[in-house]
């Protein structure tokens, strides 16, 4: 284990500071991928192609990165069937159901505002063309 | 405004979609700086180099484009003042606080689960080690 990734015993966690280790963990749960990858497992267990389809443009290899981080920081839980063909699945634990619920709740704010968003920009658009 | 950026009326967002808007929305308030910017507004107004002091490890640069790219979004306002030195200050509009709540529950949900996290991470890692 990284010595940057050691919490001090006694010593809060805060994210704004740099050398914090929950930055990094923010970052996880934050990361492209990750959001929209926690989102989806919060609706339940999903094999590997299934997440690949469901969260549209990720590559095979940034959504397996993405998997293996979320599953070291005890986020996901990754179970692999003895089948042929072989099964592998990923559920949340229940640590990352917490943070699943955190990221859905703010995916689901920014569909419902993304109008609202839209406008703003047009208008911030148009005052710069003018200015 | 780019023809991306152009929700179709009467069809809903999905972050899930590679190609809707909202995936873009909701990278601007999870990137790596948009996140601490946005939770650390929702205390209140702030100056520039307030926000760079209090977001530890930020450039000049980034917090610069970050707050640009905010503010374009519609969630962030910028208020210059006509004084001696000149004084520029950042707030949240409505449609920010919104999004800075969410992201500011998030940020709390991290610091308050950072050791369940390194300590799922050991785990790993041990295990790791040992097969």
């Amino acid at each position: 284990m990284d010595v940057s990734e050691t919490l001090l015993p006694g010593i809060n966690a805060d994210v704004n500071a740099a050398a914090c280790p929950s930055r990094v963990m923010l970052e996880h749960i934050t990361s492209r991928w990750g959001v929209l990858v926690l989102a989806v497992l919060l609706e339940g267990t999903h094999r590997f192609s299934e997440l690949r389809r469901r969260v549209s443009g990720v590559s095979e290899k940034m959504l397996a990165q993405t998997l293996q981080t979320l599953e070291r920081d005890g986020l996901v839980r990754r179970e692999a069937y003895p089948v042929i063909p072989p099964r592998v699945e990923y559920s949340l634990t229940p640590l990352g159901e917490g943070a699943a619920r955190q990221v859905w709740a703010l995916a689901r704010w920014v569909e419902g505002h993304a109008p609202d968003i839209a406008a703003a920009r047009e208008e911030y658009d148009t005052l710069k063309a003018r200015s």
